[in-house]
């Protein structure tokens, strides 16, 4: 049975600490290993990532070039969907690429009252890889997430990588490659993909062939991508975190997780089967319920109970249940919105009678789901926002994956010379209060020279 | 003398990668030694903290709250600016915030053919730390910089730590802190104050009274904080790089630099003195000339030589010009820009008869200085886009400081019946595909139970 918590509970204190702590994983203690996987990555390259698959997917790849997916195959994957998958994938690629559109950020430009023009200007990044978890389990559904927002930047070139344990790869996540447009593959996963997209390997130095030669060279070897983006495990994670700087990274990621909060107007079959949904993705997920309604928290509690013997993943959802779980009795909604702000949940569903009304209250979510008819799983598949959010709390201060990962922006100055006539005199003041005198010297040579 | 380089020199493929590593500081090296440090402020806290502060600032804090700014000191550093110095700071304050209003992501919401509403909401965050280097130089301008786009975001809780050694904090740093409304700020810098912020000490857990009492408590210690900006030296960078998770920060930043295009339309002294203006910062710091005219090459090196004995930072400029500067001379404009693109600079100068029309050509750079009147030193004090820029290249994929750094953005889902009439299905299907019976069982349970 999930435990069922009152604020006015003794032990509520400790209990709720232990809740907020969920995602405490110690990344420290792996740090020196991963550290040392990575750099082998960097010294030894291509020797280094086949070693790597051969220990942890169990097949045997003689050269660099078994590592890829062969388009065809991607191409074949899509041809021999059945037409209701083949639908169904179009229409979850449909609705993320209109609400990635949406979310693309925006230059602009504008002048002040010197004529000094200022802006800003996005532009795509040029080479992203995407990082599919596979083994236990695979996820075509995360392919289109990470690969459609790079899509709708404009990134020329997206690189896909996942574990095939045994060399086989499934093949909905082929057809999903097809049908985002992604050519470039590779059978690898955890640090060795994370430490193939960070580093590269091979022909890694700038030629001066890129001057003068129009025709693009064949590439020896994997040259190094500017994002990261994906979900993975602690191993994935920390790499990520590690080769952060030497290319950007979407965030760190735990295990996924929801917070619902209800009152009496809610569902309890909905809510039990929403709470299971997200219980049997992993047994460290974890799913809590805040209510004012104590009829209500009992007839979920039960719920859960009776269709978690049903569940084909039961073990796993209920393990989850048990140890992560939660129900919390709190005295009115405004409490259940504060105790949800302190957990910042990943995904936050709201079903009360007036959902809008309190989602004012909400400081921290990764996506939030409003009413009866808004499953959390439809934002995994197709209602359009990404499902990569940020987990363990720290919605706090990071944002679902977006269009920005695979941007950048760029600051844009022209000055007149009206404008460096007018501003050139407080711009030395500020360089000689910090002592930089080529500053200064730099902004005030305009007005000597100037002649009119 | 700067080493004038020519595309078709025999050794120009090896000396231009060498400009290309110009941000290769070996990282991984350090990051035991820092890791340590962080760990040790984990577990000792105030202890940690004070210990850092004797170590590296030489004076003798006795408990935390002797390494609190007091608010009436940085009043009285405001009060007793002259006239001048407050103006310029004000002007600076004032352009800076009108450029980082337009920075702001927005939000959005629409509703799709089945009148399901989907949408983003932009949340500031609730607590940011800003770093502000100290010791040999003191910098008011980068408080500036990372106050103004916290305050544009709304972020209600902005906390400032900088080194102080011996105990002594410079005027015009309290005075940018009473400009920009910053009312809490600590002496400590390098790993400790990033450890500080990070992990926070003292009564970080959740308490319950937070649900009942309106009254603020007393913080005893300190609250960690949700996300850590602003500049320092490698074990800044480094202890940042190691808490990101824990906190969201904003890019890993290097020694300073600028690249400059330009043809013969530009005035060799302009170029000369902006180079050296970057050179003045640090003798790691890097400034690249690429130009399709020979005699301009010449004359700005010399004007650099001539230039460079005058100055009070000569020796600093000095080193960096000779070990890290470059004039490259190339056949046309175009190449000027692949060449660029490859070193993605924190600055780039566009100074030909027509910049604007290159600007096309850019794919990576920090900021962008357009025309002869647009020295970079503008740019860093109050043009009014952000002077903390990404540096060695990661302008590939790093943006210049901005309001999102401060905000996070949530996905918003609201589904209406029709809307889950119609999606229900190919939902399932893809959670059938992902082996995830739950998920299917979500959506599905809504069908089930409509009524009309």
């Amino acid at each position: 049975m999930i435990k069922i918590l009152n604020i006015h509970d003794k032990d509520f204190e400790t209990e709720f600490n232990t809740l907020l702590a969920r995602a405490n994983t110690d990344m420290d203690s792996i740090i020196p290993e991963v550290l040392k996987t990575l750099q082998d990555i960097k010294q030894r390259g291509e020797d280094a990532l086949l070693d790597i698959v051969r220990k942890y997917d169990s097949w045997n790849p003689q050269t660099f070039n078994d590592l890829k997916i062969a388009e065809e195959d991607t191409f074949n994957a899509y041809k021999n969907l059945d037409s209701k998958t083949k639908d169904a994938l179009q229409i979850a690629h449909d609705r993320i690429y209109t609400f990635h559109a949406k979310n693309a950020p925006k230059g602009f430009i504008y002048h002040d009252e010197y004529a000094n023009m200022l802006g800003q200007n996005i532009m795509p990044i040029q080479r992203a890889g995407i990082y599919i978890p596979g083994g236990k389990a695979f996820y075509p559904s995360s392919l289109l997430m990470n690969a459609i927002p790079a899509k709708v930047a404009g990134v020329k070139e997206i690189i896909m990588a996942s574990p095939t344990p045994n060399n086989h790869i499934n093949e909905l996540v082929l057809a999903a490659m097809y049908l985002c447009g992604i050519k470039e593959g590779y059978k690898i996963g955890g640090i060795g993909a994370i430490g193939m997209f960070a580093y590269g390997f091979g022909e890694t130095k700038w030629s001066k062939d890129s001057l003068f030669s129009h025709t693009k060279t064949t590439q020896k070897g994997f040259k190094k991508v500017d994002v990261i983006t994906g979900p993975g495990n602690i191993y994935v994670a920390t790499a990520k975190k590690l080769v952060f700087g030497e290319v950007n990274i979407d965030m760190i990621a735990g295990p996924s997780e929801i917070g619902i909060i209800a009152d009496s107007h809610a569902n309890s079959d909905y809510l039990a089967i929403d709470m299971l949904s997200q219980a049997e993705h992993d047994s460290m997920a974890s799913a809590i319920l805040i209510t004012d309604n104590k009829d209500l928290a009992k007839e979920v509690a039960q719920k859960i109970d009776t269709k978690l013997t049903h569940l084909m993943r039961k073990d796993i959802a209920q393990k989850s249940i048990q140890e992560r779980g939660a129900i919390i009795i709190v005295e009115n909604l405004k409490q259940a919105a504060m105790l949800m702000n302190a957990i910042a949940p990943e995904h936050l569903e709201i079903v009360t009678q007036e959902p809008f009304s309190l989602l004012g209250e909400i400081k921290a979510a990764g996506a939030v789901f409003l009413g009866h008819y808004t499953p959390e799983a439809i934002g995994d598949y197709l209602a359009g926002p990404n499902h990569t959010l940020p987990t363990g709390g720290s919605a706090r201060f990071f944002s679902p994956l977006g269009v920005e990962h695979f941007c950048t922006r760029s600051s844009l100055i022209s000055f007149s010379k009206q404008g460096i006539k007018n501003l050139a005199n407080p711009c030395a003041i500020l360089a000689e209060t910090e002592g930089l005198e080529a500053h200064k010297l730099s902004v005030i040579s305009r007005l000597d020279s100037m002649k009119d």
